[in-house]
């Protein structure tokens, strides 16, 4: 049974449910950040979902960076670059980051995983991000 | 018209070319890494690609997953984990990072990207490391 890992719950808040993938907001306000979760139980890499799941997955990371786009957007401050990844080092289950990124962020170009420490939305922005991501997914 | 960066040439072995991209090994002897390059002018982001050629990558990168496992195994470090990334903040030329990762690897479990300097192969290991990689993408 799918079950997503208690590690997200600790660091990110839920956005929906797309066709194939849970959509969590990354909870770091440094970044706009979606979470894609495929909601397959002990998928930990792409292989392990089906050829046409995996296509799926793919128009959903799509979907994510306007959604991240959006997020920047309506906090002022628009991406110029998404970086997208699947790691899954420290928590195994199958998950794929989407982040907007910008020149003037504060881990550029460096990649956001590991840099620094996570700062909590105000909640006033927090409102702004999960409404701006739910309105771009349909959520 | 299509043509690599050259920051790829410096840091990079060509390996061959896909249906799509462009497939090279990174010249990194610390990590199993394949870097898949679409052979499309001006892309950058995955949203620059048509969705038929989307689905196509996603094959390309499960591909090159098998390849950077070869690899891994070749050079008696069989792979734990794939780590999987299309970033661009220094190079934008789309490109898709595939690589090889386990729990006693020099950045684990950090991402590679950024961390500490890339050591070149010695010759006989870039040999079966290529060898590997094209086996396994018939190339």
């Amino acid at each position: 049974m799918f079950e997503i890992d208690a590690a997200f719950a600790a660091t990110s808040h839920a956005i929906g449910d797309l066709a194939l993938s849970h959509v969590r907001l990354q909870a770091d306000a440094r970044f706009p950040w979606i979470v894609l979760i495929p909601r397959r139980a002990d998928a930990r890499e792409l292989e392990d979902l089906a050829a046409g799941e995996r296509d799926v997955l793919m128009e959903e990371i799509l979907r994510a960076g306007a959604a991240a786009r959006a997020v920047a957007e309506a906090l002022g401050r628009p991406a110029a670059k998404l970086n997208i990844a699947q790691l899954g080092n420290i928590t195994p289950q199958l998950h794929v980051h989407v982040i907007a990124r910008r020149p003037d962020d504060a881990a550029w170009p460096a990649p956001v995983w590991g840099f620094g420490v996570a700062e909590p939305y105000p909640p006033a922005a927090q409102a702004t991000a999960l409404a701006a991501a739910r309105l771009t997914l349909g959520l």
